[in-house]
């Protein structure tokens, strides 16, 4: 495995680490194409704020940069994952003073998706398992990812790709590992993750290059009513992209120009920072 | 360090190992006496009952009791931990249908209360931090200790022992790493925790040697105003065991007959079964 941790070759970390220990970090997942993981200013942004939320000292950005670098030069294609830890402490939920923050980075092989994904749509669930909102939590992609295993867990169905979490019954959220987006009357629709849920680097991506494309956009309140009567339902993650949905439940979709012109303006996007 | 994981004298475990990447497992953590780990049964039972929520397969109890022994042996006084993760998988949140489980146990050094503590008893502070509901994960002694975490590090005063949390400004449930007692009128009373909070070994020993005492007890809903006008407090845990509360905030207490029995009923309870 092409592992780095704390700049060492390593693919271990101390049982003391309270990443294991209380999930006391963060993480970072960026799509790398050409030897360049993508979008790496708003990856680390969001890492930065997560680790200030959290009170733990943020390594430096060239540190991560030259870790990612040597870990990338040689990728064509490969997902790259980012963990910062509080390190190692002593018994207790008390964090040491000055955190011996670890750092580690790694590699995972690029997952090739078939391309009548990207054409035709996904198939999703509704899951039963809701999101609380946890103020002083809400945004902050923290290692407490318990809620999101349950959920994931309710299906191994390989036909069915992602399951949408809500709030209440009535506020749709987002997925297990992604963000959704509505079409309605050709404006651009997702929830408002101010409570709950994980503004994705992605999901940020898509919004500004809608706005750029003249779409409307909205974020606000979603409920389980506006996902059946969207014209178009699709999701976001810095790896899969755009994946439209063709199906949730019993309620089915057509692949529409808006979700096509934004994964156009994406693919456009990508090729051109590279 | 006297550490085991899987069996062998180890002190890491991969950075692939989903306890560290979401918090995707369980810990216990017992006293070690005279080279016993004590309640042993129950820290099992509630470790297994734990596995069983979260679809971990629980290692055999002969394995863990044999790794314990191997560690315990020659200790006199030590505190154990025991952690149980759903072991290493390939990314996302779907769990491998055969997992991998890691068995964790390792020693830290018993820590060494002055008597003081016991006799006087300890400031406890109220933090501002909540304890969220999360149907499926209540009382499940899992990973994902970021709220823990984050109100125990609201105070560094070493003057405050302990800080209660709250599930709303009103229902009192535990404290961020022990469970919490009121006496009134010489009625023990311990919050519920069917909705949030984490029902301690501790807790569980002494409202049965309070039953066997004669001295009535009562789970239910306690508040703020109940936790003010209460005659004696106390906290309890596998490792503190029972340590009076003189003062919550501005609010004082005497160390009171009913805690002062309950001590002493610990005490000989611990005695007998060594």
């Amino acid at each position: 495995m092409d592992a780095l941790v704390n700049g060492a070759n390593e693919t271990t970390v101390s049982i003391l680490d309270r990443g294991l220990l209380y999930g006391d970090g963060l993480f970072e997942t960026l799509a790398v194409k050409n030897a360049n993981p993508l979008d790496w200013e708003w990856h680390i942004e969001r890492l930065e704020s997560g680790c200030m939320a959290l009170g733990i000292p943020h390594p430096a950005e060239s540190i991560l940069r030259s870790e990612a670098e040597r870990l990338c030069h040689d990728q064509q294609r490969a997902v790259l994952k980012i963990i910062i830890t509080r390190g190692p402490g002593s018994r207790g939920y008390l964090a040491p003073e000055q955190p011996s923050v670890t750092r580690i980075l790694y590699l995972s092989p690029w997952p090739e998706y078939p391309p009548e994904m990207y054409r035709d749509g996904v198939n999703v669930r509704v899951c039963t398992r809701r999101l609380i909102p946890d103020n002083g939590l809400a945004g902050i992609k923290h290692l407490n990812r318990l809620p999101q295993v349950l959920a994931r867990n309710e299906w191994r169905d390989p036909d069915i790709f992602e399951g949408l979490m809500f709030e209440t019954s009535e506020n749709l959220v987002e997925a297990t590992g992604s963000n959704i987006f509505l079409v309605e009357s050709g404006m651009l629709r997702t929830p408002d993750l101010t409570r709950t849920g994980i503004p994705g680097v992605m999901r940020r991506r898509i919004l500004a290059l809608a706005k750029e494309s003249g779409i409307q956009c909205q974020i606000g309140t979603e409920s389980l009513q506006a996902l059946k009567s969207a014209d178009e339902v699709f999701l976001s993650n810095s790896i899969t992209g755009i994946v439209p949905v063709r199906q949730v439940d019993s309620t089915e979709y057509n692949v529409g120009p808006v979700t096509r012109r934004l994964q156009d303006a994406i693919t456009s996007y990508t090729a051109a920072t590279l």
